[in-house]
């Protein structure tokens, strides 16, 4: 069967009451959807997206290039099969796709929030989407599954919404972001805090569009560091090296300088800055036993077949940070578990490229 | 008896070809020497500043609260023990404490040179040590030691002036600069290049001296991750939080992020971006193996006594690369090194701040 891509905006008015107290009103989600859902609704699989990822996780639209990413892995006859699944996902809130974010107009203004949004967390994603899904009158889901960011909202959901998905699939993730993963945000928000395009949130998004904000740029560049490792980043590039014909010498490149220029340089003409300090601020802020005595305690509330897929060599998600959650989860005597530590040494992208190293499990997960 | 701290400028007019082909003329060093030297000048220890170190190394200046980088390795009595030893410690040709560096005047002009100023490397910072040494009438030394960007004079010295230290001591640095650390340079690089208060190098120092360089300031942010670790940042500053009271909650402060702030815009105080510039281009650039077949002919030359000392938790200069050089002393038959693998988890920064895990090992390779 084909993979039947459908995108849609739901438009609500109901008040969101977001963790900080904040009422965002009204809102808008965008999702897409892949495969059919079945006559009892059984078959949905829910998959969240990443930092500066999308509702765009497979497939094509006319006149692109690069497919979803993570179309690897969604598609008929692939580990999240379209042909047996009814697959969701959602822009998050906060982020510049469609879902309400700080550039969207504030009602009943027209101007954009900006610096007006409310602080967006994780749980806020969640409950956001928690309530998309009732809206298309779906109050159990399969299973749920997400890497990075995507991980973090599939174990929020699993801890805040216990009874709706049967299974809970968290790659690539922690249970509370470590000054690590905090410090390569820093990086990135100050460098576009600093840039004087930014206007201090007032910029000219047409503007910005058309020349990038070189701030973002350099943050991005510290963001590509963070996803890949020592080793994975040698094996890339070693030490090749181009002379380019600049005034200076001091401008000869290795690959690995022009890998982030063009990585970090092409992010800007895509991503919204503004929407960049509010998920990094959410994944900083994120803590699964927030409003819990402990990590334990939170944890307690999770009825779902859990599945933790780490990588060995993710340095921004410690594999470690992924055993705690599994040691804890064996203090409480929840045995609804299994911990895969990914053999890679790719580093925290791995999520994004070496499917080939998990989709068995995933595929094992979701049949299993 | 006591530190004997003493600060010099030589002054030399002889023409200092380059690796680049290109020549510095004429040029100055900056160096201070602690201790003194015996009747037979055999009791010469030289010691290598990493990126942003200089030729202060131990002791206090009148007025200085903060005394040397190295002050609790250097001293009488301490692991490089001036009762006994005569250390000498020059500011690096390209830096901005005294050596020529790209803001010292361009002869005959009393212009800065900025661009104008040539590429240094590794082996020309090693040569102006060289030339200086021979000026003090020094011809041979007891040891060369230094870290990170140290270590590779100190390595460099071994290949390329086989005869002239018995000892030579590199710690928590690498035989070549690998992607992961020329991707942080990368970031710094762009983030100073972008900074609109640069303006393309013809920037007024007094100004910067004045408000600083937040381009600077971002990019040694992403510095003083990749120093340490995950590991080290949990253990530093865990999810420690505190709320400041501007305008909007985004602004809430983890402490790594105070961290990095503040250390990011002091450092913009004290050190010059077009220093900061070309010492990461000659620390990207490194390469022990250039200008021979491979690195173990580049090995080979070496006669000194060879200590290599790495951390296992620097992701900057992994202790697998320090292995590889151990590995190629193996195959050329060279027994006339040890190698020291460092348990620590507190990662490149190691060799600054863990003095009492090596010491004992500089005070073993130093007298043994």
């Amino acid at each position: 069967m084909s993979l039947n891509l459908q995108t849609h905006t739901e438009h609500f008015t109901n008040p969101l009451y977001l963790e900080s107290g904040r009422i965002l009103e009204p809102y808008d989600i965008t999702y897409e959807t892949y495969g059919r859902l079945n006559e009892n609704k059984s078959n949905v699989v829910v998959v969240c997206h990443a930092l500066t990822g999308s509702h765009h996780a497979a497939g094509l639209y006319e006149g692109e290039s690069k497919p979803g990413w993570w179309d690897g892995l969604i598609g008929p006859g692939k580990a999240i099969d379209t042909d047996n699944y009814f697959v969701i996902c959602s822009n998050v809130l906060g982020s510049c796709f469609g879902s309400t974010g700080p550039m969207s107009p504030q009602h009943p203004h027209h101007e954009p929030y900006r610096y007006k949004f409310p602080v967006i967390s994780i749980k806020d994603m969640v409950k956001a989407q928690r309530i998309l899904f009732d809206r298309l009158d779906i109050h159990r889901v399969h299973a749920i599954i997400g890497g990075s960011m995507g991980g973090m909202q599939a174990l929020q959901f699993a801890i805040h919404y216990p009874n709706f998905a049967n299974k809970i699939i968290a790659m690539a993730t922690t249970h509370a972001t470590q000054p690590w993963a905090i410090a390569f945000n820093k990086v990135a928000q100050e460098s576009i805090l600093n840039d004087p395009d930014f206007k201090q949130g007032y910029y000219d998004p047409a503007l910005l569009k058309e020349q990038g904000l070189s701030g973002m740029a350099v943050g991005r560049m510290a963001g590509h560091i963070s996803f890949l490792s020592p080793e994975s980043m040698r094996e890339k590039f070693a030490r090749e090296y181009k002379l380019t014909d600049g005034l200076y010498e001091l401008f000869g490149k290795f690959q690995v300088e022009s890998y982030l220029e063009y990585n970090g340089y092409n992010f800007t003409k895509w991503f919204d800055p503004l929407s960049y300090l509010y998920i990094t601020k959410a994944i900083n802020i994120y803590d699964l036993s927030r409003g819990f005595d402990s990590l334990s305690e939170a944890l307690k509330r999770i009825t779902s077949q859990l599945y933790l897929i780490s990588f060995k060599n993710d340095l921004l998600f410690k594999n470690t940070e992924m055993q705690e959650i599994a040691q804890e989860l064996e203090k409480i005597g929840n045995k609804n578990y299994k911990y895969i530590d990914i053999d890679s040494n790719y580093g925290h992208d791995s999520f994004l490229v070496e499917l080939e190293k998990f989709e068995h499990n995933v595929k094992d997960a979701l049949n299993g």
